[in-house]
């Protein structure tokens, strides 16, 4: 018997999108965007509203299981020590690609995880507004789109030359990390800015071939990589380690092509 | 009588999007993008296809009519001079963002502009995968989307500190327009990049304040013209002069707005 049944989480992802966070979307007032950390780190009342919405209903789906999500994490750091457990954890992030919610681009998504025995099971990102929801459950990954289901599967893009890149924005890189991430942009086909989540989930489409990010949180990434796993596709660090705790990220099409960005990152 | 009836250039427009363009999206193969000018200044099978399907439909809709198309006048740089014709004109670029199309995210658009007497009258924007249809007929400007017809109204947005901004990629500044994009960029309270025409039609909902770009053609603001102004934007050159000729582009939610980021491109 699998831990999970994923129809119950989708259901449970796909019920609190459309109640909780799509009548938000383009329908935000003032003070429904507020500053966390600083300039530029924005949270709003739908990435809130969303997590209090899913962090008890998952947490009854799996006896036992604790959640750790992006918005309590910050109202309170300890959390973030319930992701170290061995027990199963929900990783998730109410609304990833926060910016983009702000600014109205329907690029956005909402990220569950699921780890168990300290690793990541079975993951899943809901875009409402376009009606795509990607899963992948520790074998195989999936979309559930406007036209039913489909199997993902990444491109056999082998050479960086050839390689369509996405990284959320260059301006996140910073001393070192700026020239190594522009090394590899140089070296692409193409490179396109401002994706969030979603820039994993065109990987795991065989749409582009390369994600570079840096400064990822657990909850960005936990849940993406079953999704580019069960696609076919290589996520790591940079230093080519699990990338389950975040930090500088770096997803590739096929280990040919994460060999030879790991290689440039470092050089 | 109107010149035009706006219902039958967006059933055109419709029927392209769902024929031609959106069975090729997500589903292009190798030898379906090929460079144009040089490396990164791609094309694909799409924006030949769709052209090649508007041009005569838009034709035939107005007596007298000729269309300059992003395309053919990369075929034939002397269609170019027709966009100065006095008689009406089909301002189009089939995809507009075609690296959002090749990526495989949904914030491209197939722009339809008309001109008569030299000056844009009526433009649409088209997002077949979102179903998201924006248009201004030279009054008004309105969203024909998935929840059905709404108007669109820019933010009341007048001041830079407050303002989101948008920009299709700040790599494309050069020279001396890169520091003064950066000046804005450095006085707003957020940027989003990789945007193309989604950005105008942003603008145009509301949802973000300032739009600064570089390099435009008229095939890529004709049409969108008219949905900015008809949402109460203002949009010129970084000079003030009309947008209608493409070129360096500022487009704002308000007056204000718009005078505070023209002093600082220039300054």
């Amino acid at each position: 018997m699998p831990l999970i049944d994923i129809d119950r989480v989708s259901a449970i992802v796909r019920e609190v999108g459309q109640r909780v966070v799509l009548p938000r979307w383009r329908n935000l007032g003032e003070r429904d965007v507020v500053e966390k950390s600083g300039p530029g780190d924005l949270v709003t009342v739908a990435d809130k509203a969303a997590e209090e919405a899913l962090t008890p209903a998952l947490s009854a789906l799996v006896a036992g299981s604790v959640v750790v999500g992006e918005e309590a994490v910050h109202a309170d750091p300890t959390r973030r020590g319930l992701f170290d457990g061995d027990g199963p954890v929900w990783v998730i992030d109410p609304i990833d690609g926060t910016r983009s919610f702000i600014c109205g681009l329907p690029v956005w998504g909402t990220l569950i995880g699921l780890m168990r025995s300290g690793e990541p099971a079975m993951g899943l990102m809901n875009q409402p507004y376009t009606g795509e929801m990607f899963i992948g459950d520790g074998g195989r990954a999936w979309l559930k789109g406007p036209r039913g289901r489909s199997d993902l599967q990444a491109s056999q893009c082998k050479t960086l030359s050839d390689a369509y890149l996405m990284t959320t924005d260059p301006r996140l890189f910073r001393d070192g990390d700026s020239p190594a991430y522009a090394r590899v942009e140089s070296a692409v086909r193409l490179a396109r800015y401002g994706t969030d989540c979603y820039a994993y989930a065109m990987l795991a489409s065989g749409q582009v071939d390369l994600v570079i990010e840096t400064g990822l949180k657990p909850y960005d990434i936990v849940a993406l990589i079953p999704i580019i796993e069960g696609a076919g596709g290589v996520v790591t660090t940079w230093e080519g380690a699990s990338a389950k705790d975040g930090g500088r990220i770096v997803a590739a099409a096929t280990p040919e092509l994460h060999e030879q960005a790991l290689k440039l990152l470092r050089s």
